[in-house]
């Protein structure tokens, strides 16, 4: 595994002039490169660690695979000595993707793109039926998530740089958590092991991140069947209505006792 | 021009109970689908609002132009009622890109990839020398941007959901801020604003933003030839590889009167 922090050197500067010079703790970013059966798919910039995570959680999100049975192997390549790329062997049968470039103009049609449309176009390929999913929570197991999260955070205090997921069930409980310097790839990564470990869908359980809510992190969420997405800041338009359409229950803004519920509002019992 | 923000019922609720319903609002995110010469190059989410800028920035971006007289045109599908597909004419002799995909494995040799040899990538790539730059600026000039930022946004206080950048010139006067729910996009839109005036390369210029300083974005600042850019929180390893290997300044964790210089101290003055 790489190395999650660096040091570099950094003078520290007031108004009142310098204060002095040190080594700060830098959350690590690296370019990895995705592989299927050895042909290039993607580059990710990300940070090192629980890359077969990543990967297998980065697949599912794109509809390539959706349980671990569709996962033959993975290795890293032999002839790097940096562990920067990694090969995905896909099990029998499963089709292996385009170009991810061709893929993204699937949903389009004509000339124009909405973001009705791409809602519209994850329908047709959500594995699993999160509307359904009848798990109770309460305000309070929510508003405890963000400490629990926090807490569970390794490296951000050390460097301030990196996002956070977070798997709970409904009783608060930590189920897995990962930091990235990207927010899509700390989800993925979260996502990626739980596939690995069989529990997908995740249906009952909670995502919490550390920022916004977009769409694509709701997508991760759908696609891995997770009925509950929160988030410490705010949602954007598109990602309440996919929540909404989804049957999703999307809240924003938990922080200390409070929060906004946008959808699924049934899931929370007062 | 798209709507910004767009309203939405949102139950608020605390670990008391039920605070009432009312209507919150969201930044609105939609999906972009850029084309050059009719054909589909790439998919960006983005807060409606400034397309033209956040193309030519996109475009700058991935070096397939460098100047607004790269560019021939620019203009909405006509055949769709959404503003969400704009297809740009590049002028005679500008060579269209092949996908984004294929460009993205230029960088890859043999077996692997590494944070270093993206950055020895670029070294091909630079179309300004921002390392000659000899721009200089004082800790309270530069203690003075966020707040500056933070009046700039127009829409930020109401929804809590987008990043900003800004563009300053050495006595902290603001010269163009713009918004997005994606970072990368925000930078796009200054960037491509400055190139559409036919101020690039950005000399003498510090580029702020509101989260994190990534790889992505330094890039952006050091091919629109900007000296400085600088960061409301942490940077990642290769933000500071970068700049320190194209003799820019990264400055972070710039809050109250206080900030970190990782690389190019020579040009705060202090």
């Amino acid at each position: 595994m790489g190395r999650i922090t660096v040091r570099k050197p950094v003078l520290r500067l007031s108004t009142a002039g310098v204060r002095g010079q040190r080594p700060d703790t830098l959350a690590v970013e690296e370019p990895l490169e995705i592989r299927i059966g050895g042909r290039p798919l993607t580059i990710t910039m990300r940070t090192p660690g629980d890359d077969f995570d990543l990967v297998a959680g980065f697949l599912a999100a794109e509809g390539i695979i959706a349980g671990a049975g569709d996962l033959a192997g993975m290795r890293y390549c032999a002839d790097t000595h940096e562990q920067n790329t990694l090969d995905v062997v896909l099990a029998a049968g499963v089709r292996p993707p385009g170009a991810l470039l061709e893929r993204a103009f699937t949903t389009t049609s004509a000339c124009g793109v909405c973001g009705k449309a791409s809602i519209e176009a994850l329908r047709a390929d959500r594995p699993y039926d999160v509307a359904a999913d009848d798990v109770e929570l309460t305000p309070k197991v929510l508003a405890g998530l963000p400490d629990r999260l926090r807490e569970a955070q390794r490296v951000f205090d050390r460097t301030g740089g990196l996002h956070a997921a977070g798997l709970f069930d409904p009783a608060g409980g930590l189920l897995a958590v990962r930091e990235d310097v990207g927010r899509h790839n700390a989800v993925d990564k979260v996502v990626g092991w739980a596939l690995r470990a069989g529990l997908l869908p995740l249906t009952g359980r909670i995502l919490m991140v550390s920022g916004r809510a977009s769409f694509e992190l709701t997508q991760k969420a759908m696609l891995a069947g997770i009925p509950v997405l929160a988030a410490v800041s705010a949602p954007s338009s598109l990602a309440v209505e996919l929540a909404e359409d989804a049957g999703m229950t999307l809240i924003g803004f938990l922080r200390g006792e409070t929060m906004n519920v946008y959808t699924g509002a049934q899931r929370v019992t007062v």
